[in-house]
């Protein structure tokens, strides 16, 4: 396994690659690797001859009260799971590798971003769109495979892809849980042990408005209700619950078949914010 | 020579070229051609295995009162050109091939594009990054050719290639000229008779400017004037004058060696806007 850390570098051996005729994929993460980034790993190792792993904690898609300064990180630690896990390349630049001092370019969306976490966390995507740029534009890869824990992140990036004309097919990777349901996340280490306990109840909640709706409930504002009452008697303080059209990220008012709904949660356990979703198709 | 009009097609044979090792030029226009046109080919030629022209007038770069719909269009007689220039592809989309019904991302730039024509014309580098990011994706070129008539707009293009890391060199096209001076310009065309003759007036108070400076004047304010006064007597209406310090586009105030200084103008002669600028290093 290689670790690459310069960009120039980088993109010398995808061109290499790609001269070869090796398909390469792309896993782009913000380290500190869990079961989560392995299960893209797995998909992008089964759909490519070259896994690039990138880890980079992006500044730019960091609010300035958020938590870049303290994200986790043990890039070591990281390396020792990549190689593990059949990853063939990691890219792990510097900031200054990635951001130049006469940085002004940008590249943003304007119509998804404006709903669920860009509401809160505005700029959040146009640090995730900039950033996965000059990560396309520098490892050139046939395939790159997102999580759909960041539901959201996952359906901007698609439309950056077709938008922009990327020749890039972006791979869903379906969200992995622990044990309890809890959906796997760097963030869950801020958790203390009560509030890792308690957050169990925002997928438990998804998943009773997921049976809600396959036994025949069509009343959204009460499934709403459910969801903010549990969560909220579990400790955990709402940054918000919404019912999407999943392809559209526009707010579902009636349950008609056929239909993709995403649920979708944000709420603060202690000081951590954590985000989670479930797709209901009926 | 080959003329494509579908994105995925483009995209497949710039992929079958590179397989191959051959070195891929872009000279992106939005047609037209004139001799300015055909010197961004002749540099491509030389520098390139595969020249690919773009001819697309493209929709996002023309503000809502500007001349998008009457912009000067021959596509048959361009061909014709393109073939006896030696362009080995062009390139010519329709804008929906160029743009979906879902489109909501968007390229810019935040500094370089505050001045000159930015002020004039708001979003108009935003539709200029957006298509050429478009055009850089599909058409995956070595080189990219752009002329320096356009000033601005080069180095916003050479800005966006190192922000977000394109692997692609611009190279800078000299300005090409009518024998009396005049910069070549598809809207040229637009200028009746007396227009045209008093507007090679931008040019020859841009050399004259020049000559003061490179004689020892040191004072902008009364160059500004003197330009000023010149293209106000021959019937131009002026958008703007500028010395700026031609690699941030920032205001120069005083000419103290060694410097690379920018002169730019856009002026009006009749409906027709019109820019030139020239550069002084000393």
């Amino acid at each position: 396994m290689k670790i690459i850390e310069k960009v120039a570098e980088m993109n010398e051996a995808s061109c290499e690659n790609r001269k070869k005729g090796l398909k390469i994929s792309l896993v782009p993460t913000m380290g500190y690797l869990h079961d989560g980034h392995i299960s893209l790993v797995k998909i992008a190792r089964a759909n490519s001859d070259i896994v690039v792993l990138s880890n980079f904690v992006n500044p730019t898609q960091f609010g300035p009260n958020e938590d870049y300064n303290r994200y986790p990180r043990d890039i070591a630690r990281d390396n020792k799971i990549c190689k593990e896990s059949g990853v063939d390349i990691v890219f792990a630049p510097s900031v200054n590798e990635m951001y130049s001092k006469d940085e002004s370019i940008w590249v943003y969306e304007d119509k998804l971003s404006k709903v669920l976490c860009g509401k809160s966390r505005p700029n959040h995507f146009r640090g995730v769109c900039t950033v996965v740029s000059k990560l396309f534009n520098i490892i050139q890869p046939d395939i790159a495979v997102f999580g759909m824990k960041d539901y959201q992140q996952l359906r901007i990036i698609e439309r950056m892809v077709e938008n922009l004309k990327y020749p890039i097919s972006i791979l869903r990777g379906p969200i992995v849980r622990e044990k309890d349901g809890l959906a796997m996340s760097s963030r869950n280490k801020y958790l203390n042990c009560e509030e890792r306990k308690n957050a169990t109840t925002i997928f438990s909640s998804l998943e009773d408005a997921k049976n809600k709706i396959l036994n025949g409930e069509k009343n959204l504002e009460k499934l709403k209700y459910d969801i903010e009452l549990r969560i909220s008697q579990s400790g955990g303080k709402i940054d918000y619950i919404e019912f999407m059209d999943a392809e559209n990220l526009t707010p579902m008012t009636n349950l008609t078949a056929p239909f993709a709904l995403l649920i979708a949660i944000a709420a603060f356990y202690g000081n951590t914010r954590l985000i989670d979703n479930l797709i209901v198709r009926l």
